[in-house]
């Protein structure tokens, strides 16, 4: 699979873009509102970093409030997310989402549950 | 610049290593002792998942025992890290490595401190 983003929890997603920019060089390539956060894309060569700013509580918030900001999730891409979630209920993971489900910037996404796979947030998306 | 690797931590290299590999069809493309740590590179199609697993204590042990096993930090390749650590100081940044040092799998690598980058630990790597 290839690595598609590193999801970011951040209470300033406007402040960590501008300086991820200058950083990395690694421009704005999308900004949308979505499900109550605040969501920005930057672009890397090989992939992005979403930004990811709650207005209020949710997932994101609760992560920050009680971890403080910082990388949240690592997304792989796929074309057959399906075909990824059969192979991973066969391997034993428990999975958060049973279905693919919008996600940002009309991609499809799924979730795995971290418990399952080493404390990693894994979410498969396919553009 | 490139996404080249995302750090993980766990106390269980070899089973994650199996995990991912059949997860994410990402097979074990490197494996050393380094500095107090197994270290396994386990291959994406455009980088690497980089599992650490603590002998004892440092600063993964301690990770893992404040947080749990999970996303440790996130590598970028460039092939001036010298140049990127510049431009890191210039923008403010509070760096970990003032110079680039020796990293596993013989990289050069500089850590930036996560403070100064919305506490995501970003490491800056050349192969």
């Amino acid at each position: 699979m290839d690595f598609d983003h590193l999801g970011i929890a951040t209470p300033d997603a406007a402040g960590l873009a501008a300086l991820f920019e200058e950083l990395l060089d690694a421009p704005v390539a999308h900004e949308e509102e979505f499900d109550g956060m605040t969501v920005v894309f930057l672009e890397l060569d090989n992939g992005y970093f979403e930004l990811l700013e709650p207005h209020e509580g949710g997932a994101i918030g609760n992560f920050i409030e009680r971890r403080g900001s910082g990388i949240h999730h690592i997304a792989l891409a796929t074309d057959d997310i399906e075909g990824a979630l059969s192979t991973a209920r066969e391997a034993g993971i428990e999975l958060i989402d049973e279905e693919p489900r919008p996600g940002a910037w009309g991609h499809e996404v799924a979730f795995l549950h971290p418990k399952s796979t080493g404390g990693v947030l894994v979410e498969f998306v396919s553009h």
